[in-house]
């Protein structure tokens, strides 16, 4: 993948985002799927088939806790009447979502066919918007305005892109900085608890099953930021490939390149989130966007704010 | 479990069966619960969180493959409003369905929050209603008419009761006289893939972990009346119990009796979705009920017609 | 695979059986693999890594419960000097069992290197030896002898290929007769746990994770016969395939027979592992053999003497 | 646990570690257990038992890869005389491994049943010894001397104590500051696979379920000292409470501050292999300790000296 094929419609109001791993009919053409389970408090749908069949037939969204059935029934509106599908009776719609009921009116449920419909047709290659947009509209990490990130990797001649719908509590690392602990955000990160949504694309080929250790080095990804992995976050990766009948299948022993750029994408598409989020308010409550001055100056004191530059 | 504790509303014309663990607010009293996968062709919602954190906080709703997502919508809808839930942001629907789409308008998706409150509403003890009824509205089993089933068990001093809905392919056997190949039912079942929810419900004092394992025993009884095990059957265990807090849980060493009840009913209630099935019309096509008639003199024939009885 | 590339060697002794899926250095020129877990009371060497690479390494070995980790010491030993190894610091030898701890004197672990070489030197194509041989020589199913059996059947183009190591309790049915309930045996059948080795091979070109769904429908063969599915026997599952580099792997729409094709040669299998097996004497206890004349005589009475022939 | 209750022996020569969770007959009195696989390209004998029935029978012991099944039958030596066992006919010897075969003799497999009785026989309370000795006397990781290493946490009123045996590579971490890329070892770390073994111990009152999300939680303690996640990593981890038959369990609600103990304890007994290791020399190469000096300069210079005192 890379940004190039991390498609992402978004719609402030309705806080739903969509991946498109190709342009075509997914059902029919189908690609090599997975789903890693961090933890599973969450409402992921769909992930159960994906695993057993090793594929992936429909478009990814995410969106809020409670609107998940909702989403996950525009898509099937979306699907049946696509060209190619006037006989299926059968569709596996894949929605996440992460709980973002401090800013947004979560039992309100403000997402429809509409909304839907819209994230998916505004989807397009090219830089995907970041922050406080789609999925990401009213989500809070560290204790600051979370939302959608992304990242990407070289991995010897394949690109690793993830994107992240951020959403959980910890103690914020930036490069090792502890930022967190320096800003301390009020009220503080680690008494949330929230979600992440880890959606990780490559264009390497490879299966279901490297797809699924592939998902499960999100979890480092996430880790190095400075998560507290607690019971109440719904830490979910689903990764897929857009090779979809490769001539010939990665071998284990090719894959510890990619798992590294799984990490260090995840990482930076998280702080990405982070860093493109603006100070949101809903529910009567304000969540301020981290304050990009105060962290720079952080991270310039502990002499790591050019770290990952070459 | 036992037909008493297994609560079923059903609504001939929307397919949507609903059991109920208790008439409590389930999200409030949640019981453990787990989710066995035997084959995961098939979009249940809720599973991942069940596992993860081993209980089921909402009534179980069975449907058509494409209505889950608003048969899940319509459970939050229910869900929401109950007295105790007012400030519940997070709820994990736990929605199972197969595919009825040879008989049923299945694109249609004609359900909604109507029905599905209906299904609520109309639970309640006793004997529970089988056949062609609720969610076994259209589902066809061995190439007659499945259903809903039930049936249950006495282990030591606990009961175990089992609601299925049958939809799946093979040659039926019915204390192993070879039913379906004598009957020869057009078209011939194998043909068709389908899919079983499995609902298992018991009042022993056992944990997550212990129920997952129980589960898995509903594959053995679904084996034993002929399933062909095909790649597109759907199947799936929800296991539950409704021991709350128990002074003390089972032991591993006392499961065994569970596990056999398990096997038994699972076989016997797949068995009486058959036969309390009636011919059904529907999508310009009919599938006829298995023969009793026929099918007594078969299991006379083969001696096997008392086979259970003591 | 079938029969003849179900190589297995035995030692009445030792108790040790060897499955190689293919004649060279199974290190070098490793096979698609899989281990699928039914129940895991057991002691099965090897299975995590298996699943995670998808690949099988070593010859499977099958013992008796206490003497796995002798056999894996052996089978290192075996698989170290083999030319092309000489550099190999890393082996994942694959060994299960069944507990055997009635008939022999399993706590005196009477198996070392000279027999595992025995077992693997032994190893041949053609018919296998079938019955109380090899890892077979002291267990006990449904009250009778077990032992080693196998069954094949086919499925497309492709064979399935199961071998079984018999060992567990529960209700004899042969083609659906009730053979456990009118034969009797002493002690009872039910009364024991114990446990159940299913290994599969196949030419089919299938991934690990095809392999693995494999796997489960050895469950369903297992159910078939009667299996009361107790807490205590553990129930796994080896999954292979010979084609090694295949130009293209089967898709999930492809399984279906080869599912039904596990299901029969399972069930088969173990009953050939009944029917092949003689009274055995040990550690003093006498466990008969299935009585053939018997058997023949009620499976006549019920009308399935004949049953599965065309 | 804590310190007082990781009890383990060490031999430098022989590379055994054992783990006691009590100083009972672990078989008579079992205690609640589970086995979180991070990446499986490792030999851990007894998982799958310890996944299915929730408990641990034996001792914990490390070991070097190719010894596994020796350390397991020796375990077993151990175990079978235990008074009280003496008709025990199956047991689940529980025996991990990192692959230490740059310095150690692998292939020569050097251990018996006399350094495994050695180590268990030496097992006591108190401090552990920790660097390069018992399981970790050959290992190294991030490109230094790795070996065992130990950390705990106090939770609300539990203690959450961990062991690992460090054998991987990557790019060091402390505390955030990037040592691995200031020291640069020779041969680069990040060119090494290795694996992990991590051991979670506590006196909280949690079941398997619970324990297995402990364990999981190692893969992020793990990930914050700048592991690779290479494909050739075997990272497992082993979790078990010492409290047996507790009046009530706790709440997946209450887990999340013994979640944070396990990153946090897993992070820092990693570093402390790191600390408390020597240099060693062994199969014709010399690994050197982490350089303590240069170490501690450059965590002054990056200000991380005493990031986690209070």
């Amino acid at each position: 993948m890379g940004h190039a094929t991390l498609v992402r419609g978004d719609n402030i109001r309705t806080g739903v985002t969509a991946i498109l791993p190709h342009g075509g009919n997914l059902f029919r053409e189908k690609v090599p799927g997975a789903v890693f389970i961090g933890n599973a408090f969450g409402k992921l749908a769909g992930s159960t088939q994906v695993n057993e069949l090793g594929e992936i037939e429909t478009p990814i969204l995410l969106t809020s806790t409670l609107n998940v059935p909702r989403v996950a029934d525009a898509l099937i509106d979306y699907m049946l009447p696509l060209p190619g599908n006037e006989n299926v009776r059968s569709i596996n719609p894949l929605v996440g979502e992460t709980n973002d009921g401090s800013l947004n009116d979560i039992r309100g449920r403000h997402v429809g066919r509409e909304e839907v419909f819209a994230a998916l047709r505004g989807a397009r290659g090219g830089p995907v918007e970041e922050g406080a947009v789609g999925a990401g509209t009213g989500t809070i990490a560290f204790g600051w305005k979370g939302g959608i990130g992304t990242s990407s990797r070289k991995a010897v001649s394949w690109t690793v892109g993830v994107l992240v719908q951020s959403n959980f509590g910890g103690d914020l690392r930036i490069n090792g900085a502890p930022v967190g602990r320096e800003l301390r955000p009020r009220p503080p990160a680690g008494a949330g608890d929230g979600s992440i949504m880890m959606v990780v694309a490559t264009d390497a080929p490879v299966d279901h099953r490297n797809l699924q250790r592939m998902g499960a080095r999100t979890m480092m990804g996430l880790a190095r930021t400075g998560s507290s992995g607690s019971n109440g976050s719904g830490d979910y990766a689903i990764a897929f490939s857009t090779a979809r009948n490769p001539a010939r299948l990665l071998t284990n022993d090719e894959m510890s390149p990619l798992f590294l750029a799984v990490i260090e994408a995840t990482e930076e598409a998280i702080l990405n989130s982070l860093f493109r989020a603006r100070t949101m308010t809903g529910s009567g409550r304000t969540v301020e966007a981290l304050p990009i001055d105060r962290t720079v100056e952080i991270l310039r004191r502990w002499g790591v704010l050019f770290l990952s530059l070459p």
